[in-house]
């Protein structure tokens, strides 16, 4: 009790009595005047609880007694002050539209992917019917899709899901069905997980620039801080043991509980692929601090350069890793470009997480209707591996030809092997380097050239001027529109 | 600043600077007693984090630094000790089957229905694949379900889903589609609600018995605690303003905020249908307190008897009352036997939770292709007419042979207009009135008579005896199987 130091000089006779007495007045009366400062103003009168008096009950058209929501539901229920929602909700006003509108606002802040509409079209039109109304009898059963499932998923679809992942990443890796839980999309994968590895108020360490839509996915209801790791150009943005050794230290001195670390590979917004020696850096690093890893690999067959991509579940296998602190997020909003269904995949080494995960299901587990197709579509392997390998092609060239447009205007992109965007650097056309000249370049894009890309502010990135610019949900000749509208601020 | 007293002393010349300064001492050591006697022990050396050095690193196999989940995630790991859900996994291991296992535990527990399968299954086989296909331009476009939509449903599923609520309300009252925001079933709906109107910590008062699932619905993530309100047989378990009054008047005492009441009408597990003098009375004194009033309607189309259900949304539309406070919950897994389907509805008059439930449907959004299925379903007045007119016929018909099976055995239920169950009381067959009887009474039901009925104890009913019984998933040659069953207990 190293505290009542004052009072060791009383039995000491070293003229404690005085010390020993002072020092606590002194901290009763500052904590009242600090208390006093920090108590909110007496309440509205119009916020007051209504009395049981009638006429105060029967009221109406006033704000008396308006009841209120909880204070956590407030800031969630304020519209965003990113500049990625702002982005995405101005092109709502006013979407492009090659045919019908074509001065309107160009999407590049949405990473979503039309590549093989083709395929996937085909397939549904062939397979959807038989894939929700097949039964082990043959004929459809209705039982078979409207009544209570597990939520956490039927194992056919996690097999289905084992597999196909497995084949994404070339066959390097296997996993187990019963490491993983179905959830409706990648974005509750992640707000579940945070749940499960921090609680209210700890942080996770995150390298920056970061997917933007992170902080939604994590603070809106867990309460989880997150912890920007700077990353920067000069390294690519690629995170550094250095870089995270230093934001935990930091943290650690604010009194902040580090519980993991999180981060996309292939990276998002940056698009650069982690090789398998910074995976066994960051895992050491975690190790060491006996924190939790939780890498988002949902862009994992949406890569495109040489490089090659390795699933932090591979380095989890290496023997000298305890793969409990290892956590997966997948996903087919992006590699197999159907959003629209939900479907995402938590994919946990720690038996704790997965029974929890199991049970949190019951908010957001994927209809029965769904998984029927999902398991006819993941199993199909014939499909699948067409799919692979156009989806790759069709992403490699239209990268080439956004790069190269982009390139003849003098814009440079970060070198990035996948995603289904680029991060382009901008800061030759900023009227200032700073956040507020970004923040005025990314008005004037989507006024002036009615493009919506998402600015780095948006994304935590610490160097003014870089834009993640989504391309694949464009067509070839979208592209020269969009490179003339940027050749006007140029 | 009414604290500092003693100081007043000391101005006032009254000797106050001794007691000024002995009343902080006192606080002050014993301010430090009390929290080296809530110190936690010393940490187990196996918890401590791992160091750097490369002994540490690599040990495997042993327990030393693994990896510890958040303290919240850690009760949700672990099995429910509610003999609910105990009831639930047990018919997993050995379901019945009238053909395939005729041996098997006969699943009471369950609030599922069959009694429409054969005009579901119709509707399926003719609509499904249009439903989902269907576009504007006549052939179907994949874009139409692979891409983002807005999370919180489209305009087009909140119109039919309004019209389809008001439909089953006979009209009563309208639905508007701008409060109302489609969720991935009941469950995340109330979960989302309690998280919007409650901060943690906050309270809703809730009438017992009821629904077992909103323990974990609320608690496992929202931190609202749940007060009983215990309701009695002798007034057929419906709830009163001075039992209210009462359960508010303690939580205030014991220094909980009471945030809300929320119940369910027609009630789970009571089946019995609240009045509307009972709605108005709750009405009117949440709107004393200044409190939310939350309504659970799923079972609103499954009522057989000849009270009319009145909806909470009817009341508040009364002149006289500040709706704001209302908040409805409604699905598709009850009156359209689809939970398979994951579908269902916030119904909130205040804008913030609206605003608010909106933005946190990125967690718990329903499918497109699901979406598309249910507004053609909800839409189609004929086939709803028709499945309304059978779906209520059919409830009647079951819930009479039902309770006929058990008045022959002289097991009497509480009187009931709604719902897939029925609220039996079964406090004949204990040995003993009090919980411990009711659960030996549980598991003789289990494993003697091989049934699995929901006791009162999970439903938190204070008078022993009482059970949920579930018979719209039972086919009529059921009944007596499942009377014979009983009767060997009796």
């Amino acid at each position: 009790m190293r505290l009542i130091v004052p009072l060791r000089g009383v039995i000491q006779g070293r003229g404690g009595l005085f010390v020993g007495s002072l020092i606590p007045c002194c901290l009763f009366y500052f904590l009242q005047l600090y208390l006093k400062g920090r108590r909110p103003p007496p309440s509205d009168p119009t916020e007051l609880p209504r009395t049981s008096s009638r006429s105060n009950l029967f009221s109406r058209g006033n704000s008396i007694g308006r009841v209120r929501v909880s204070s956590r539901a407030l800031p969630v229920a304020k519209p965003s002050d990113s500049p990625y929602y702002i982005g995405l909700e101005r092109v709502k006003t006013d979407p492009y539209d090659r045919i019908t509108n074509t001065d309107g606002i160009i999407q590049l802040g949405l990473a979503e992917s039309t590549l093989c509409f083709d395929l996937l079209q085909r397939w549904m039109s062939e397979n959807l019917m038989d894939s929700i109304m097949q039964s082990d009898a043959g004929e459809f059963d209705i039982s078979n899709i409207a009544m209570y499932k597990p939520f956490e998923g039927l194992l056919e679809l996690r097999v289905a899901f084992a597999d196909f992942m497995s084949r994404i990443m070339g066959g390097k890796v296997s996993f187990d069905p019963s490491n993983m839980v179905i959830t409706a999309g990648g974005t509750p994968a992640i707000e579940v997980l945070a749940f499960c590895l921090a609680d209210h108020g700890n942080a996770f360490l995150i390298p920056t620039p970061y997917y933007p839509g992170f902080e939604r996915d994590i603070k809106f209801r867990t309460g989880v801080e997150l912890i920007p790791v700077h990353c920067r150009s000069s390294d690519n943005f690629t995170v550094t043991v250095s870089a995270l050794e230093q934001a935990f230290n930091q943290a650690r001195k604010r009194g902040s509980k580090v519980s993991g670390i999180l981060f996309s590979n292939p990276s998002n917004p940056v698009g650069n692929i982690l090789s398998r020696e910074t995976l066994h850096d960051i895992l050491k690093f975690a190790q060491e601090k006996n924190i939790h890893v939780i890498s988002d690999e949902i862009f994992a067959d949406s890569v495109y350069g040489d490089k090659e991509f390795v699933s932090m579940a591979e380095v989890a296998y290496s023997e000298e890793f305890d793969k409990s602190r290892v956590h997966i997020i997948y996903a087919l909003s992006k590699d197999l470009s159907i959003p629209g269904f939900r479907a995402g995949v938590i994919y946990s080494f720690h038996e704790d997480v997965v029974n929890a995960a199991k049970k949190l299901m019951r908010f957001t587990s994927v209809s029965v209707p769904v998984r029927r197709i999902l398991i006819s579509l993941l199993s199909d392997v014939r499909f699948i591996e067409e799919y692979m390998t156009a989806h790759r092609q069709r992403i490699r060239d239209k990268h080439i030809r956004f790069v190269e447009g982009l390139k003849q205007l003098g814009i440079p992109c970060a070198v990035s092997g996948g995603g289904l965007y680029c991060w382009v650097d901008m800061s030759s056309l900023l009227t200032s380097y700073s956040e507020k000249g970004e923040l005025e370049l990314f008005e004037k894009l989507l006024t002036v050239a009615k493009i919506n890309a998402t600015p780095g502010t948006a994304c935590y990135c610490i160097e003014p001027g870089w834009f993640r610019c989504c391309f694949t949900a464009l067509a070839d000749e979208d592209i020269p529109v969009i490179m003339d509208r940027i050749r006007q601020l140029c």
